[in-house]
Formats: structure tokens, sequence, C-alpha cells
């Protein structure tokens, strides 16, 4: 009952820069894209993910909430035709448990943590900020020494091998703050707030660099934060491109000391 | 404002297994707790997250969610002494703001698609499932395996270099079924959830194993799918250790082809 396989990745045209060249290129993303998991017509809730087997996204999440245990809890899960949503009837003795299930729990207010999951629709990805308009450049070879000054200052990954940092450095690679979490999400919320805190957003003339891969929740938060430029130590997703070019903001990933690619806006980079 | 710096770390006490050697040791893994960030004393938000620089992560968080756009939002950030959560005071025209934000959007009427982030407590992290009994034993050169097995059958993987990969292996290492995303828990979510569709839960007699590190999520769907091992090949947080002890789930990470840490339920490994 999956639709047909959709294709995990995008194309997507880089600026490859490295040691003495850059080059326009093609290159291949992996693709994120929003679907709402629906009961009986009504949204349940809105998941990032790459399109792909999403009955079985589907069927897995509703078991992960408990809100299923077998699969003769499931009448029928229908996919739509357009990729974004899957339809899902439940068995009248889980639709009951459902009934049960939702009010026990306390109703949940806001969305959740990870900045764009557990919202109810896609729609609930559009915001209102300013787009990033800073007109600086910053020489590629110190955006490539930020990802190991980063790790330099994580104290705590040191000891478990098990968190994600996020710093913000001046554009001539000092490092202004940073912060760790088991969340990436958490750790560029940890370093944005205490600058906010300080009173020092806009960020304007300053680089987020975070130690794994760039989601669209990442540049959603530089943008709040007013960050001209996101630096990922890993691979972007396609909706991160989408928004880091539509919002104005620098996009590098793979930035492991020996050059990166660039996926939006590399006029910043010198 | 924050509160006193809690270690971002715990000591564990785990079993380190190596090529013809095995034993107990004290390890340290990164601290996941939950976090209930409330507005003028009603909860907005749980996240799980690692102690430390609490105030920040709020102020982060509802800088983020569009809540607070400057510190002068910000009236009071008050962590509560016990570190579970954070109170947090809009000035008055945030304040009308975040109504008019909760009028627009509609109601979020489930948890989010991380399965824990997103809920407005922490009570909300307790679920019932059966712990697992499971009397097998798996040798420990066949869970050392099973990582590049699993790396083998990531085909967007080797085109994009982004995505997460979760596989459901038999004792003797082979393959049952394998997903990619660019969220770890909805690659669990896929392989969990076709094999539900396939009539094939309880996983009694299989092993889970993820690309990435082990969160309190991964094992609450470990548990739900009844598999009684999950395979990291970096690091678990506290709370995964502590819910993989406490519903028998045997748990296993840094495992990358040359020995691994159990950090849960070791009898399982020969």
């Amino acid at each position: 009952m999956n639709a047909p396989p959709a294709p995990g990745w995008h194309a997507v045209e880089i600026e490859r820069i490295r040691p003495g060249a850059r080059a326009v290129d093609l290159d291949r993303c992996a693709v994120e894209a929003p679907l709402d998991i629906r009961l009986h017509g009504q949204s349940f809730v809105m998941t990032m993910r790459t399109p792909g087997d999403d009955a079985d996204l589907a069927a897995g999440f509703l078991l992960s909430e408990g809100v299923i245990t077998s699969a003769d809890d499931l009448v029928a899960l229908v996919p739509s035709s357009d990729g974004t949503g899957v339809d899902v009837t439940l068995g009248s003795a889980a639709a009951a448990q459902l009934e049960r299930h939702m009010a026990a729990r306390r109703q949940v207010t806001a969305t959740s943590a990870c900045g764009v999951c557990g919202r109810q629709s896609a729609d609930a990805l559009a915001f209102d900020a300013a787009p990033i308009t800073a007109t600086w450049t910053i020489p590629s070879a110190v955006v490539d020494v930020l990802p190991a000054r980063l790790r330099a200052a994580q104290t705590t990954f040191e000891q478990t091998g098990g968190l994600h940092a996020a710093g913000v450095f001046a554009l001539d690679g000092t490092l202004l703050e940073s912060a760790e979490d088991v969340g990436r999400h958490n750790a560029v919320d940890k370093v944005l707030g205490r600058l906010l805190r300080a009173r020092r957003l806009p960020l304007s003339g300053s680089v987020l660099c975070v130690s794994g891969r760039a989601s669209f929740e990442l540049v959603q938060k530089a943008v709040r934060g007013g960050v001209p430029m996101l630096v990922a130590v890993s691979a972007p997703s396609s909706l991160a491109i989408d928004l880091a070019r539509q919002r104005g903001v620098t996009l590098a990933g793979f930035v492991r000391g020996d050059g990166f690619n660039v996926y939006a806006h590399a006029q910043r980079v010198a």
C-alpha cells in the first residue's frame, strides 16, 4: 500500500570549494519533506521525513506512539497521491484506545522542540522573519577551520562521544559562544538563547557552525537569529537548501578542513 | 539566571567487549533528561535535553518558535531548583503576540514524530509495553558486523552522505529489513512499520541496528516492537541506558567492527 518509490535524493547545484580551486557543480542531497499522518480524516501529526515507505512510516509511528500494537489495528493505510500525507483508518479497538489515550494526555499546546515536527500541517512551516541581506564576505580558509575550533570547545563530547555542538563565530574565526547537547536543535537554541539574552541579536556579523547535518529547522533557527551563514560538518537536506536560498542564508556543508560545498548564497565565501 | 552548571555526563557501568577480551568497566555517558518550558505558569513544551544552560535553551527555543524576537520580550527566566523546568515571563507585547500565534495555529493533537519532545510534561514519558524477556544469546562477532551490513544496504546515503539508517537483523546477522531517512526516528519507524504490516511483530528473535546514537526514543521504539537488542554505531544517552535496563533491552554502543560497549543486559552477548 506504499506509494510508488520516490527518489530519496534531489540533484542540486553547488559551488565546490577546494584549496586553490572553486567550481560550480551538480551534487545530490537527501530529500526532507513534510508528511501529514491523518487518522480518520483528521491530521494527527506532521513529521519531516525522506519520502518513500510512507505507509510503513505511518504504521511505525503509530506503533511507537502506542496508538496501535499490531497489524490488526490497521484497517487501511492510504498514501495520498501527491505524496504529502497518509490516511489511516484504525480498527474499532484501537480507535477506542486512542480516545482514552488522548483524553488522558493533556493537550500539547505548542510545537515540538524540534521546531518543525509535531506541527499539525505543512502550513505551519511558513514563518515570518526578515530575510538576510548581509553583504560581507568570509575567506574560505576561515570557514575550513571552524569545525575543528568548535570541536576543541566541546568539553562533554570528549568525555562521552555523545553530544552535538553549535558555535557562533565572528568573521575572523573567533569563537563567540558554543553549547553542547544530545539534541542538535537544543545546542543551537542554547547558543542563540545565550546571545539573545546578552542582547547581541541580530547576529548579522556572525557564522553559525554545527557539528552534524543541516536540516530545515537549523536554517530556520539561523534566520530567527539573523545569522547570515550556516556551516555544517555533514550534509544538508533538500529543504535546508531551499530555505537557505529563499531567506538569504549562505549554507556550507561537508566542512572538514580541506574544502567544502556551498549550497546557497556562495557570494559570501571569498 | 541559569541554574548552577550541571554535569553533562554521568558515570555508567558497562561491559567492554573487545576481540578476545571482556571486562566490566566504568564509562561516561551524555545526560539526556526532560525539561519543561513554562510560560506564565503553564507548560508550553517539554524537550529532551542535556542539562545545563537551561535558561539559554528556553530563550533560544522561544526565539526559534517566533514567540520572542529580542531580550526585551523576556521579563524573567527562572530555572526551577530541581532542574526539571524553566519558568518564563513574557513582556506584554510578546504575550499578546503569543495569544495571536496560538489562536492562528490549530491545536497540535498529538506528540511529535520524535516520540518524546513536544509532549507537555515528563509524565508523558511513561508508557506501557511488556518488558523484554528473551533468553537467547548472540555472538559478539555477529554484533560487530551489523553496522557494516546496514551501511551496505544504504542506497541513498551513498548518493548524498546525508541519511540515517535502521535495520532489523536475525540473530545470525542476516538483514531482514532496512530503511533510510533524514530523521533517525523515522528510519526506525519505517522498518518497524514494515515488519508490523507484514505481521512479524513482536520481533523477539531480532536485533535493531541504527547508524547513529541511541536516545531514549529509540529504546522506546525497540520496546514497542518487542526487539530485545539495540545496536548503535555511536554513543547512548543516559536515559536510553536507564530505559534499556528497566525494560530488559540489551543496549550496545560504539559498535564499529572491532568490539563495542554494552550498557544494559549484557547477558545476551556471548
